[in-house]
């Protein structure tokens, strides 16, 4: 198998922390996002939405999609687990992944994407009130995490999971975007801290 | 327990047509998104998002976001399974059915937010410019998605899943939004029609 990863983009990263995460290696081929190599014919044959990162398997069969290129890993590998165990735990895995991922990784990337005058070749049309628009909702998404991890440890429960993983890189992501986490919210930066230092974050 | 649904709107109905092909009753209050309901502080203190649906346990917890709710009933109740069987089947499930909700549910929802005159009272701010920008987007998933289909009967493989839910509703979700499946698109047409005569479509 091989996986076409992306460089700093957020999206590859997730699944190479997920990788590191569960000690999984894997034959891996940069696409060169800065040269819109993920637009290329070649590359576009793999994945028509012209995004990484992809899993391409050996007989030929592409899963793109970074959550899905994790859950494949997953079922394949269930230890550690990082999307849950059983229906309940599994659900709020779910559920604050995707939290994590609608209302601080989008957000995040939106303001990138529209306001970063880099990514005018990337993002037609820029659209400068969209970005403007997303700003607050990562404050407020911040704010309500933060009162979440007062009581606990990681972002989905009592163990790191999958959601640590997207906040985590959400967070990272915001200095690109010229974003900073509020001083006050003392239990997001324990919690970033804390995952941060886990050996996967360097992936 | 108790489901938090919210009538016409896509999420709700995602839900409940997952219910519907596992043939499970759950009891159900409507929230009224016309009158805001889900702002009110009632069920802020359930959804701190402010969002349905909404499943509430016995014990209290609270399960949001649709598809963590509907795995949530995977788990509990494999069959018929809607999010796939096997590393693969599962992955290729979770592609199709974030490519279904990224590609063409958001940008559908995103046109509705940002255009119809009656959501200005709960989009602050409308972008008028970025509902435009997703209107192509639409037209193109759907091009792409209709070549797929011209070789398998599904959207993520040869058996009905949580993606075909999810991109169904996502076309049905085109009409409010002023936007149309091009005539040509037989394959899409023909799908839609498939699972449009299922009778989970009706909840």
């Amino acid at each position: 198998m091989k996986l076409y990863d992306g460089g700093r983009a957020p999206n590859p990263r997730r699944v190479r922390v997920f990788l590191a995460e569960k000690a999984i290696a894997v034959p891996t081929e940069q696409v060169d996002l800065g040269q819109l190599q993920q637009r290329s014919d070649a590359f576009t044959a793999i994945n028509p939405m012209q995004r990484v990162p992809a899993l391409v398997l050996d007989d030929g069969t592409v899963i793109a999609e970074s959550i899905a290129i994790c859950r494949y890993f997953e079922t394949l590998q269930p230890n550690p687990p990082l999307f849950g165990r059983g229906a309940l735990e599994t659900a709020l895995v779910e559920m604050w992944n995707r939290r994590a991922e609608l209302h601080l990784l989008l957000p995040v990337a939106t303001v990138f994407q529209h306001l970063h005058p880099a990514m005018k070749i990337m993002v037609d049309p820029q659209v400068a009130a969209w970005g403007e628009a997303n700003k607050p909702r990562v404050t407020q998404f911040l704010q309500f995490l933060d009162r979440e991890l007062k009581s606990r440890s990681f972002v989905a429960g009592t163990t790191y999971s999958v959601a640590d993983i997207t906040a985590m890189i959400a967070v990272d992501f915001m200095r690109v975007s010229k974003l900073a986490v509020p001083d006050d919210l003392v239990n997001v930066r324990r919690w970033h801290d804390a995952v941060s230092a886990r050996p996967s974050a360097k992936a």
